[in-house]
């Protein structure tokens, strides 16, 4: 059993070395990949709404999420989240648990649906999952991600209503 | 004929004058109708990577566009624009002008793609200017803008390869 809890200033040092890999690896975030640790607390904690952890059995965080708005004033009824799993902890599904929770979390605020923006399109098990868990892709961008094997692939815009 | 420049820091009130009133309609952006002048300043001015304005033939200022990556690092090579013509000078051709502009600079710096994240579906005259330009809409996002008289409406991602 997992519980997900909010994210507390001392949670960062672990939450980063969970994010570092993922955003360094470039296969399925479109941020720099040399991206700084400072820009990586800006994005991942200081802009959103609220991030949260995973923690096991042991308390040891194994996972985390941010939840936010995805457009500002008319269009901030849709909110945004972004899911990473330790790599040593894949597999077990914790982003499917991830998920769920921030949707609650997401109609608890008041949000009425969720959007993801850029669901790189050879990331199949994100795809996979996020349809299983009621998303639907809304919309294909042509060429939108520059993956670092596969060169420039299309990117996935799903969307679920809560 | 109409000039299309860069803009100057001097260009600001005009710029200004011309942005407000669609900002606070809320009816095509999807930013806080209440949205500051220095909010719009950041938004319009400091985040891109670069903003335009269009002079009518007596050097006054009819209209504002501005270009920047749409997505950050992998995602960077697709641009993102916005366009506001000033009230009067509606139906001038002057947005479809400022387009074909925005199109020749975003190649010339590199974009691959031009894509509009959030098109609203009741602004008909936008939509059928950018297919005219050779856009197409690659997505639909249900109840995506919170229109103020027609309540939640529609909005399209729309994406054209350079």
């Amino acid at each position: 059993m997992i519980k997900i809890r909010l994210f507390q200033e001392s949670d960062w040092p672990i939450v980063w070395n969970i994010i570092e890999p993922v955003f360094r690896a470039g296969e399925t975030y479109a941020f720099p990949r040399d991206i700084s640790e400072e820009e990586t607390y800006k994005i991942w904690i200081s802009a959103p709404k609220a991030t949260y952890v995973a923690e096991d059995q042991d308390h040891v965080i194994i996972g985390t999420y941010y939840l936010k708005p995805n457009q500002p004033g008319q269009g901030d009824h849709i909110c945004n989240c972004g899911y990473i799993v330790a790599e040593h902890a894949r597999g077990q599904g914790i982003a499917s648990q991830m998920c769920d929770h921030s949707q609650r979390e997401a109609v608890a605020q008041g949000f009425r649906a969720m959007q993801y923006n850029l669901v790189v399109s050879t990331n199949s098990g994100a795809v996979r999952l996020w349809k299983s868990l009621g998303f639907e892709v809304v919309g294909t961008i042509p060429q939108a991600f520059r993956h670092p094997q596969h060169g420039y692939v299309d990117a996935f815009v799903m969307y679920k209503q809560l």
